[in-house]
């Protein structure tokens, strides 16, 4: 950590922060220069709350030198996390592919798609029975029923199932039925669901806040790897900027930067980055090119009757030569699909 | 509600979305203009999803014509909301002031704190006993050892007391303590907590999340309202935008703008937005010149030892004599401080 | 145009905007609705400014139908727009790629990247001889000599060229040496400029500006089209937005979207987006996946020795491995590189 | 500056950089931590571009310690800079108040508005006779006509008048008219026409960007003041947020944040800020609590049938009630208006 003195700093000002920093556990290295002194503080900077300097008023700012997150960092493991479940990867060469609808809506619905993705070479299967919606008024998911339509759907297509957990009192209901658990973008900080999904041994989703910086996402991974749980998927959805031709703004940057900074996974939503149907072709191949380790998109049989998610769905025969595009540029930057 | 249709639209198009609507319990009422048809919905357009004429492939645009909020709108009631407990209010003419550390660090601190803050006219002790901490690593509050610290400072000072709910879970506990719930702005889209806090009988407050519009801000408001609870108290903490100059951009816009749409108090939080004390006063004024009901601010003894938020807290000196300023600007827009 | 008023509007409201929409050659047709009455301005509504409107303090809102945008609209030419110049074309099944120095440094420096760009397939030779410059005492570019050195190095690799043209002052002077003008990104706005080069007869590379809507971009386009000249590249090339991991976010929505709105060829700037060499081939492989026409790449003999874009540039031998990837990239979605 | 090396640099690549460093007549500070290796630059790092150490594959990061702006720092000048043009001042106790309509109209309107504004206690007549403008096909100024029109209203009422310039061509003809010369929002960065005013002997009004940074905003600044005109109005106008409810975000806390970092007046733009009327006194209000040394608001005495920026002008009644009220927050913070 480097600490950056105002004009003026004198000796005393300099000795108070050295010996704040040597309470700390660190050394202090002084370095005086024409217009400003600066500190170094030479020890673990993790430990260190830049807050506690930035506070006094001689300081004239505070940098950081490492990244304040540790477990999920590639300095920290070298080698990509490729996480198996029940035969599907995610992090390996051939990518993952979780395929569904936004909500669970019956069981006859979900067969059906369940179906057409796996037939399609989808390796999970997705679909919401806890939805989080702006709106009150809106539909908010089956609850069990749905997590027990998902499991069925597990059972007739052999696909693991991936759900979302809204709430940490509804943990052990979810944990029951998901082969894998999705934070959504709106909980990416909600720390203490974090912490329940990081005692469980079992992957999570963790979803890219709406407007979360890439270091915040990785923060929030930390959140749920230091309470033991590595199996962490990360995923990008669109971020929120002032652009509004699309309904955010896919950020195609975030695979490559992830990619070196974690050694985790990093999966790519077009789906919801784009909020229209003929967008996630476009986004999808993009992602692949750029890196992604899979996809999450969206089908249903009815995109117009759909209650959730319509507009931005897939029909079945759409997906179908979607994948086979999608195969190629795959194959073209030496991954499989 | 306007469905804008693609030009080339035909006349089966243009049924089949007037049955839908009809459907639905509303009428079309078509207008055919040169270059496009439009389709306005007569009828109650909350009942309906856009989503659902936004994927059909004929559809350009839906636009929204009424707002998706209604018990929380200025429309729905005219006159201001004024919350009143234990004789403290938010809303009326007299600005309300919240004040206290950002976390409740012991006893001793927090009477100290309180002491000063009420001596200088704070009408809410305000202190932290559960933390959202972006490191898993930092201080993440005492938790009920604080909430029980908080009730001994409200014994002492005879102000009602804000403290935030993070997790459903400690919804009991909380209020058993608090007089005034806290909503903080990472959680103001967890909609699982703002349905539990909807159901109590006790004023809340609710902070806009970092990237949240004014209309998402209303609908999470919305959330709580449509529960039965309507002492709502909004607060806007700055949002996040490009600028790195302050921690937040401080959106003084939001007071007038909150103030027309909705009939709830909005209150400011100039700690959050500025991330610096120096920042604190400025921001204050103008949120006050700008129609805020009321402040909220961070106090500590010593900032530079608080186990959080220190940069941004004020001595409580510098506390009474920033309201000493503040009071000439709340009377120069006619209110009181 | 719709508009719409606000609750309690008159029948004399609406009647005055009837006949004010009627001095202007449009149409009023009349819906009345359970909560809000709205007109629809039948006729061209690009002759109507919303302002008009937006000030009567009886009316709510009013949306646009019709984007404000004509000749460089998809609908008003279907086909794809096709740019050839010297045998280099832009908008082809073939990529186009502009490649070169940032800023032209020297004769014998411009002539060795341009033999290296030239022969790993670079359709045309970019590189800045006046340069927008965030500092005054920053380089500026050798001005005139800059362009007598780029105007050699084209007769040398047989590749037209590519330079910036910052002010209206110089029009004349760079137009006699350059085969295609590029505004940049901070002069996208510059209205004054866009009307000089909508006068030329000669491409126009256009850059989106660092904060411009998809709509603003394709307004500066209708500028510069309806001086005459309709020979115009759109280059998407980053946004800013509040993460700062990258210098700016490269939005790669960008491509579909535009190709769906304008019939206008498309091309990427990795290079400027992402500001770190390391991240030019993963942008450029996402830009072409999701439908590029071209790219513009910076490239460098010495990036550390570079005047100015350094970190961002590629040395000539990765450069030529870049481009051996990319083909197989360009190949899987149809094209070539 | 301080630059951080990648873990694993050996003492070759420390030693070459201070090499580079002492070619630049730097010296290095180096310091070895646990993890990390950071070179400190002594010596004035305002000659040192980044660019040149972020090349690198050895250096992981370059931080700057000064800002890279000199002449308008507040380091440079500790007193409050004040611009006195016929009379009339920016930046001393005394509110400045431009004030006028968008777009000069004509005489007789110009005359009316001035005469107005003039009587509630204006000290600058604002007006536009060249305005940018998103669509090529909207109504662009008046040109020379405008300005002789302004001057004309200048001997009549006695204030001293601000026009904008947007073009380096239409200089002479600006400064013949004009006494204080705009610079707007999408030219801040028009890095030819800064530089052009910055030979002027008059005051500029320097807008901020639609997505600039303060930073930046000073940089363009530095522009102006490098060729020797140290005049120099900043002004605030609203920044571009995802936020819609209003046009732009305007960040009140750049009034505080700028006068800590500069000497030089800062002015409000609150009509542009929110582009409507019913939002300039809460704005306007906002900014003088929070510093600015005056505003620039827009009258018209038919704001709905202005040729532009119709729905934030006021009506020159509704200025005068504003302008009482706003004297009362003014003093409230010891200025006066």
């Amino acid at each position: 950590m480097i600490i950056v003195l105002r004009a003026g700093a004198t000796d005393g000002d300099v000795r108070q922060i050295e010996e704040s920093l040597k309470d700390r556990g660190l050394t202090a290295h002084i370095s005086r220069g024409v217009e400003r002194t600066i500190i170094g503080a030479i020890g673990d900077e993790r430990k260190l709350d830049p807050e506690v300097f930035e506070g006094l008023p001689i300081v004239e700012k505070v940098l950081r030198i490492l990244v304040p997150y540790k477990l999920v960092s590639r300095e920290f493991r070298k080698e990509d996390t490729v996480i198996t479940v029940k035969g599907s990867s995610v992090g390996g060469k051939r990518l993952a592919l979780f395929a569904g609808p936004c909500s669970v809506e019956g069981q006859e619905m979900m067969n059906g798609i369940g179906g057409s993705v796996a037939a399609c070479g989808a390796t999970f299967l997705r679909g919401g029975a806890f939805k989080p919606r702006t709106s009150p008024y809106a539909f908010q998911g089956l609850g069990e029923e749905g997590l027990k339509i998902l499991a069925e759907a597990r059972e007739r297509t052999g696909l693991p199932v991936a759900t979302e957990l809204m709430d940490p009192r509804d943990l052990e209901l979810v944990a029951r039925y998901a082969d894998v658990i999705q934070i959504g973008a709106r909980n990416m900080q909600n720390f203490r669901l974090l912490t329940e999904v990081g005692k469980l041994d079992k992957p999570v989703i963790l979803k890219r806040g709406m407007s979360a910086t890439i270091q915040e996402l990785l923060m929030s991974a930390e959140y749920i790897a230091s309470e033991g749980n590595q199996k962490i998927i990360l995923c990008e959805r669109g971020i929120r900027t002032y652009e509004t031709a699309t309904r955010n703004t896919f950020d195609v940057s975030a695979f490559p930067v992830l990619k070196s900074l974690s050694h985790l996974p990093v999966i790519a939503d077009p789906s919801h980055a784009a909020g229209k149907a003929a967008l996630v072709e476009p986004l999808a191949a993009a992602a692949i090119a750029a890196g992604a380790d899979g996809l999450m998109i969206e089908v249903h049989q009815q995109p117009e009757k759909a209650l959730s998610d319509g507009p931005q769905s897939l029909r079945p025969d759409a997906f179908e030569q979607l994948i086979s595009r999608l195969r190629k540029v795959a194959e073209a930057v030496g991954r499989t699909l």
